[in-house]
Formats: structure tokens, sequence, C-alpha cells
């Protein structure tokens, strides 16, 4: 960094981070020519206007596990199609500035070595994978900022899942945007700007894993390595139409990421996948536990990859709202189409009870254990370069009831969290010797629900966290797909409905068919703590009573 | 607890717990007769002078499994077992002071339940367990107060380990003392007194699980419930000469136990067997575990109990000394032995290098971590009632660097702590790949090691927790057995060795043979994190190598 290291102007900082993103952008060959001005705001066509049609054919036209397939038949080589990937990522950062940086040089040296060797070898033979920027890379000129300005240009190691998948013989080739301090539901920092929306420049892209959400959405990347402590991974994903899951913690280790509050166990933040198909969810799982990683990160729940196959009809709960705020129509449609499309399959279909189950109160001591030192080390890091606060971090810092909590203040939220999670865990338990008719007799699978009140928001609107972060306090693993998109004709507001409560008010506001036009509305599956293999049998499930394959 | 419970006088409280075991004991009958005054030194032979040759036959002659094999086939009476173990329980009582409360009542009501049933059912039917105070119990009549003064009169729930077991048919006859603050490595309370050794009252029976140590050594149980957070279960089972194991944490539930710290996070305790027999261990795993325990308490790992067996010779890795604290001459005896018996076995054996790992350093984390607080809600239970500070409480707590810390004080000692972890872990794992010719090429199945410096100390000198800590501080399972007696001809002291630090100082002083007469022995098995199948597969063999069934 030089001199800028010992400045006192933030913004110089930025500059330098910002120089070294486009450094690595203009390396991009052939040049991008014809892009249109302004950007329509719909990015999804953008790339036929830059792209090659073979561009195209390979960014396209395969699934990972196809492109996995021609690769290691070397029916096409690493180097094509990583070239194609970084031209389509680089349309992808014109479009919705996604990127912290083009790994072009790194990627192309790496897709060369590929093709020489002289017999494909790993799982993820020539795969690109695209990251987000905070899991940090190995590299002589790696840096990690964490989209922390104090940070820019921090010097880090390696991390284990990324050794991983490079011993499995992957490409990367791009770091993707986060927002400051990793907590919005959106992509906004002051040291990249702001992350939009693929389908809708002026909706967000999600968060925290925006970048990658982004770059996925503009099939720039088409496997990505997210994280989620609140929504991170399923908000974006749900957001654009991609596939994302969180996996229960201690499944894939997150050694070599950066963040701040390192040593913090209240709530834990899981690393997952994010990509363009659902077979992609469990080719990561299986990849990265093939290796065995808790032989170098004990803290990692030792089981390999155990696929789960359904032996009977699902049994599906459906949480048509969580009891605080009302989804949107759109939402509440796919909930509704999803639900018909799985009892038509022959599938038990129930309602899940989250009123009942009191997720407010979840929310209450989450919000909590979030922020267990007030949030001053974060704030702190703020502080520490001048930069301004962003609207979302002062929300989930400042809105939330959220203090430095003594000692004994942390154990008592601590233990309301286990009660909690305990409370949790019996009602689903119950499930299967509840006496109500419509609950049949065998324990609820799955619960079908919302990961989020609805589509993307416009910009700042992020502003509920309790569609995904609930599941987060209880460490249940989730996945969400796509189902629609918003439709003006069937979606139109609810003018009768009457808010419950503050933040039912304001979501409820927000909504308006003309703001999300085009918008992708998607939906999640959620399960017990630890039965990550059983969420991704149930996606399938549900994906092929909806008649996908 | 009537008016006492609004008394300062903290000694009328003790007054009242007292009262309360001695009415409870003094329902014995027959009453016990012929007991010597004063008590001999060793109280191996007592109930010799007091049990009929039946009562000695029911509680001598079998192995857990055999009686639960006659309970069965109903060849004796679930009463007449039940009446024998308590009355052997109670001369255990007078010999060691191990009971707060026996159970007579209620375990006979129970035994002639069970008796009436139709068929005899449940895994443990019939079974005497004993139980560790501060585990809880339901009942009318049944408080807790974990040793505490100020928790005298406790009421509470149910403990969900307990419930499993009283499913399985079990009776709860006992329940034994522990010691003040529960973390001491002996056992001696302002509420019930001292718990002494049953070989020989001049040494402590170790602690906290102290009182399931004596009674269990008196063979006034066959099968009990301890816990484990820096020793508890292995020190007091290695020094009466019985078999205890300390699983992973998270495998059996806690549910129900009292303690203080609640919420605590940063270093857990573990429930775990203490038993005469080494197939009483893996019983317990597979009882406990049989019950799905995960359903109700979401916070513990999903993995039925999966016994392991090993396709080839083990490799073991014996620790000779911790490097901090060398072992005194019978425990390095030991070691010797039973080294030398599985190489006679074909085992590989090689050397365990802890200097290298500096335990020191785990002990320097792990001690700041137990303690958060500073210690200050456990002395503020203790002042709440005025009760006298024990020395081992002043040692463990005062002395020990421990402090009230901060909120990113604790999360930097938490990561100081996961680092530890793994770079133990990577230790472990490098076994496998180590050149060293007596490496051999794979992996090390398991650590042999001593649980303790040396065989049980002299009152309140047990002042080094490294030998059992430490494995808490990795969350490693290792379960401990008994293999020999100190022997004043074969253990003479070491007088030309040189101590390396203080606590090695005061450890090397404190032996001399002629202190530790007929003290047992013993040697523990510690394995990597959740191998605890594993753990217990290697015990069955190194017992086999030692030529025993």
């Amino acid at each position: 960094m030089g001199d800028s290291g010992t400045s006192n102007v933030w913004q110089e900082k930025v500059s330098w981070a910002q120089s070294k993103r486009d450094a690595s952008l203009a390396k991009v060959e052939p040049q991008l020519q014809g892009l249109p001005s302004p950007l329509p705001p719909n990015s999804q066509e953008l790339p036929k206007s830059v792209l090659t049609t073979r561009e195209l054919e390979i960014t396209e036209n395969y699934s990972v596990t196809e492109l996995l397939d021609i690769l290691r038949q070397r029916k096409i080589s690493v180097e094509e199609v990583t070239r194609a990937f970084l031209r389509r990522a680089a349309v992808a950062q014109i479009a919705t500035n996604c990127l912290t940086e083009l790994l072009w040089d790194e990627a192309i040296a790496r897709a060369k070595h590929l093709d020489a060797l002289p017999e494909p070898t790993g799982m993820l033979f020539g795969l690109p994978i695209s990251v987000k920027e905070h899991h940090g890379m190995v590299g002589p000129n790696v840096t990690t900022s964490v989209s922390f300005v104090s940070w820019i240009g921090k010097e880090h190691g390696s991390n284990l899942l990324l050794d991983t998948f490079w011993a499995e013989g992957c490409v990367f080739y791009a770091r993707t945007t986060q927002p400051q301090s990793l907590m919005h539901l959106e992509t906004n920092s002051n040291v990249y700007g702001r992350t939009v929306n693929p389908y809708n420049r002026d909706l967000t892209c999600g968060g925290s894993s925006g970048g990658e959400a982004a770059l996925l959405g503009m099939r720039g990347s088409i496997f990505g390595i997210g994280g989620d402590i609140g929504g991170s991974i399923r908000c974006p994903a749900a957001h654009v139409g991609v596939y994302g899951f969180k996996p229960t913690t201690k499944r894939i280790s997150a050694t070599g990421q950066l963040s701040a509050m390192v040593g913090k166990e209240t709530i834990l933040s899981t690393v997952g996948p994010m990509a363009v198909d659902r077979a992609s969810l469990s080719l990561f799982m299986n990849v990265a536990l093939s290796a065995q990683p808790w032989r170098q990160d004990p803290s990692l729940t030792i089981k390999p990859w155990t696929p789960y196959t359904f032996t009977r009809p699902l049994k599906i709960a459906v949480q048509w709202w969580d009891g605080v705020v009302r989804p949107h129509p759109p939402m509440a449609r796919a909930l509704r189409e999803v639900a018909a499309a799985c009892r038509n399959a022959g599938m038990e279909v129930v309602d899940w009870d989250s009123e009942a189950l009191d997720h407010r109160r979840g929310w209450e001591i989450l919000s909590k254990l979030y922020w267990p030192d007030g949030g001053r080390e974060v704030m702190g890091l703020l502080e520490e370069s001048g930069e301004p606060v962003l609207p979302l971090t002062r929300f989930i810092i400042e809105e939330q009831g959220v203090r430095d909590l003594s000692m004994h203040e942390l154990w008592e939220f601590c233990a309301q969290r286990d009660a909690y999670r305990a409370m949790y865990a019996q009602a689903w338990t119950a499930t299967a010797t509840a006496t109500a008719p419509s609950s049949g007799s065998s324990e609820v699978d799955v619960i079908l629900c919302a990961p989020s009140f609805g589509a993307a928001t416009p910009h700042d609107r992020s502003r509920y966290w309790g569609y995904t972060a609930h599941w987060n306090l209880l460490d249940y693993p989730g996945a969400v797909f796509p189902v629609t998109t918003v439709d003006a004709a069937k979606d139109p507001v609810d003018a009768t409905y009457v808010p419950r409560n503050e933040e039912d008010r304001f979501v409820h506001e927000m909504y308006a068919p003309e703001r999300y036009v085009d918008a992708p509305v998607s939906l999640q599956v959620v399960g017990r703590r630890q039965e990550d293999e059983k969420v991704l049998a149930a996606l399938g499930e549900i994906e092929r009573a909806m008649g996908r394959g």
C-alpha cells in the first residue's frame, strides 16, 4: 500500500483499492465494446451485446456438472472456459459493480497449468469459482479488506476451503463485493460502492454475499462461495434467482476467512455454496467434506457428506408468514404455488405456526448475540479510518437494542438462546405425534418458507431479517431456489391488509408491483439442525414436484 | 426448607441439608451393625463386616452386564438387588462420606414396581444407578444444592439423561457428593464435608465426581453418572481404580443439570459414565444415544453410538510426561508397564511430545476460560450464604491469573483457544506422515497418558490439573482404567530428579511411597475430538494386551 497505509484520509485508501480493482479489469482482452449507455434497468441482455457466440455458449449452455464433464473429457480447454467467464464477469462488473478484483493473470496462468497436465485431475478440474472477498485467498498480490477501509491492503494466509477446492483443480478468477460490516442484507460499502441487482438496478442484489449473487445472476459465475450469519447466502441468492445453501455451522471450515469479532461464539457464520443449479449445492458440500477438513480444523463436525434419500412422500410444513411481518403478494403466491405442486405430487403439506413459536422473541435474543460488545469493535474499525457509517450498519447495530453486555448478561442471553432452541426443537419433534388431523403421524421433514418478505427491495430498505436470520439463531440448514418473478397482474397490492406492527407496516408499505419489475422470487427449504443432506434431498423432491428435473 | 430459607446463618442451612441426608440414611434396615471404631485407613474390608453373604454376592460377584442379565431373566428380584446396593452404599457413606442422600423409600418403591411388571423391559432393567448430586433428579422431595450453601433446598425440573435411563428401567438409589464450586479435583464442601478415598482415608477420592468415585470404589455402586470439565470424571475414577469416560462435549445431554455460570460457552462440561467395569462405559453411551436425545436437546451432535473396530494393530503414542510436571514414580511405572504390554501385543508404540506442544500454554488459555467473569458469579454465590471459601476454590479462582474479562478479551482468549486446538489437531494429523522411523506411516490412534501426576493426593494437594484438563481444553474424549497400586519397593522416590519449575517442585516433593499406601494407579486413553467410539475400542485392545478379558 505504500504511503497510504499511514494516511488519515480514508478516501486515499479507497482510491488505492479501487485502482487495484480497476487495474485488474483493465487486463480484459479483448476489451468490452458496445455496451449501451446509459445501462438499461435490467442487465440480462448485456452479455449478448459484447460477448462472442462461443463465450455465450460456454457461460450459458452448461450446468456445472455438464461443464465439469466436458472439461474432464478435454472437449474444451480450461483456458477457453476461464477466459469466457473472466470476460463475462467483467460485463457483470459494469452492469452491477459486483467485483473487488478480477484475477485475470492468475486465472489464465492457472488454466494453462491445468491444460498442461498429462491427465485432468480433481473433482473440480477446470471449474472457474468466484469467491466473496472476505474469505481471503493466497497469492503474491492478494489483500483482503472485508470492505473495511481500515483493512484495505491487509495481508493474510490461506483459506482451508479454498485450498481444498484448489487441490481439486478449480480456477479462482473473481473476487466479489460485500457490504460494510458484512452485516447488511444488501451490498454497499465505502470501499467499492453499491452492487445492484442484475434484473433491476433499482433493487438490491441482497447481501452480504451480494457480489456473488450479482455475478451469478449475470452468469458471470456459475459456482461461487458465500457465507451466511443472518441470511447472507440465502437472501442474495433468492434476490437474483439462483441457488444458495447455508449448511449447519461447523460442517464447512471458515479457517482463513477474515472478519471482525474473531473469537465471538454466540452466533456463528457458515460458509456455503451459491450456484446456478441445484446439483452444485451438494457438489460443493461433497468436495469440501471429502477432504476431511476436520483433520485440520478440529471445530468441525466429523461427518462426510452423506446423501439422503426419502423412502416415503415428504411431509412439508409451510410457514405462510413468520408471525411478525406478512410477505409481499408475490412471495405469498410463490408459497401457494409450490405448496400446491407438492400436494399434487402426493406430499403431505401442513402449516407451520411460527406465530405460536414467537419468532419475534427469537430476534430479540439473536440481535443482541450478533453484537455482544454493542458493536464497539466494528464501529471502532469504522472510526479508525474515518469512513462514514452507512445507514444499514446503523440499522443493525444501533436500532435493535444492541448493547455492550457484561459477562453475566452475555451468559443470560446465551442461556435464553439455548432455551429457545430447545423449545423449537421440541416443537418440531412434537409434529410426529400431533393429533390434529392435518398433521398426520410422521414428523415434519422440512419447512417451506420465504427467504425474505418479498423480492429484492429497493436500496437501503432491507430492514427486516426475520425470514433468514431466524434459522441462523436455530442453526438450521436452509436452501433457497428460484420460483417465479414479480407479476403485476398476479401480485396486486392487498389494500385490505391491516399491518400488525411497525415492521409489518414498513414492509407492507414498501410493496407496489411497479417497483419490482422483473424481480425474481425465490423460496427457502429449512431442515432441522445437522440435517443438511435431508434439506438438499427435499429441495430435489420439491423441484421435481414443480416439474423440474 | 421452611424458615431456614431466609436465614442468614449458613450453618443452619447446612444443618437442614445434613439432617435430610441423615434421615435418609436412618431408613437403612437392617441397620448397620459391627463397624469398627475408629475406622481403618483402608475401607475395603468394611462391607464384609456388616453385609450379609448374599448382599456381598450381589454387590461383588457380577459385572454390570451380568447383573443386568440375571435381572432380565428374573433370576433375582430388583428389590433384592436394590436393597443390597442401598445397604452397601450406606456402608460406603460411613467409610468415605460420599452421599448427599440415600433414596431408600424411592428406590424400593421403584424396585417393587419393576418387579411387578409382567415383563422386564428396558436396557437397564433393575440396575441401581448412582448420580452425582448436581445432575438433579425428579421427585416430590428432591432438592439440589450443587454443594452451594446458597442453593440448599433448591427445586428444579427433570434431567434428560436421567429420564432416559429411567425409561430404560433403572433404579436411582443414591446421590453423591461434589466439592464447593464443582471445580476441585477433590471433594470437599461446607454442605457435606470431605469425601475420602476408600483405599486410604488420608488421600482424596478425587473430584469433582468424588462421591461417585468413593461409592464405586466401595462397590456401593457399580454404575454411576458423573460430569467432567477439567477431570471431574477421570481424576476420581482413576484415584479409586474404577473406569471413567469423558466423551466429547455435545454427545450426552446436560439438560436439567444444575450448575453456576449457565450460558457460558467457552469451555463446556460433559456428562459421562463411571463404573466398575469397562463394558459399562459403552453401555452408558449406547443407552443414552439410543434415545436420540438430540430430538429434545438440539445442541447435541446427531450421531448414534457407533462401535469402532480396529482392523490393524493400534498405533499408540505414550505421553511420558506433559512437559510441565513429571509424574510420580508409580505413574511412570504404570506407563512403562502398559506400553510394554502394548508393544508385546504387536502394537506400534511411539512417543507423544507434549513439551513441544506446549501444554503450559494450553493451561494459560484454559484457566482464563473457566472463569471469564473472574469467578464473580461463584464467589458471589459463596458470599451470599456466608459460607467459607475453601482452599481449593481459592486455588482455582484466585491463583491462576483468572480475571473478569471484557468482551474483547473474551474473544481474544477464545481465538487463542481455537488456534491452540487447530495447532494440536494438525500435529496429530501430521503423525500419519512423520518421517521418523519409529513413527511408522499411519496416524496415531490414541494417546496413552497419566490421568494425574500420580495416585490420589493427600487432602488439599490436588493443585495441578494438566493431566486431565488439557483434554477438556481440546475437547478430546478420554477414558481411565485401573492399572496397579503404589508399591514402595517398585516406586521409590527419584532423589536425583531436579524439578523444572514451581509446579513440578510442588508435585515432586509431595511424593513419598509411605503416603500412598494401597493407592490405586490408573492410566488414561485419549482420542481425537469426536472419536469417542475409537477411544473405548482402544481401551479394550489395551486391556486385552494387559491380559484382561
